[in-house]
């Protein structure tokens, strides 16, 4: 099915919506980029790299994580964490989905 | 809270999305923009005219609604009401939802 059909489309928005949500809550234990994608992809959230590095450092910017260098390695890491600021957005986010969650059941149980 | 502060980005991102889904399962029974906007709300998902309105002109334009003018009322009104190919944008939006909701589910069990 090619990316750009209704159906396509509508799946993308629905599912970036949660992508923040799935990433703050996961990052409440730093990861690098990679570990993070692959982390998201075991919980049935499958993001493309080239959305997630963008959104990680949009999400930097904004003061929800921070990152750091791990050098331990031969090859260097950045790690990203949720700062506090990060997890009272998520607990917001969190508060918002359960709304919706109720809200869309409601639409399906409605008899029409 | 401002509507540029990152809970608010975010939250409204998040219910982006079930909105075209919200809107597809209400409107297997045709109703006007007005109708809908309250039933929506009805059902606890908050929408404003001014997103409304264009949405439901993008979702035509898609084929997933179609429209038809009811002038039986002094002031004429323009039903919308969800297509064949709306009812399947519909089932997928619906699956994907499920799985989404399973997905942060998951996230905010994992122990971390």
């Amino acid at each position: 099915m090619s990316t750009d059909d209704p159906l396509s489309l509508h799946r993308q928005e629905l599912r970036r919506g949660t992508v923040v949500l799935a990433c703050l809550s996961v990052l409440r234990t730093p990861a690098y980029g990679y570990a993070l994608l692959e982390t998201l992809e075991d919980l049935g959230l499958h993001v493309d790299a080239n959305t997630l590095y963008p959104l990680l450092r949009r999400l930097e910017a904004q003061g929800l994580l921070d990152s750091e260098w791990n050098t331990d390695d031969a090859r260097p890491r950045k790690f990203y964490r949720c700062t506090p600021e990060g997890q009272q957005v998520l607990a917001g986010l969190r508060a918002e989905w359960a709304e919706l969650v109720s809200a869309v059941e409601r639409t399906t149980q409605e008899d029409r």
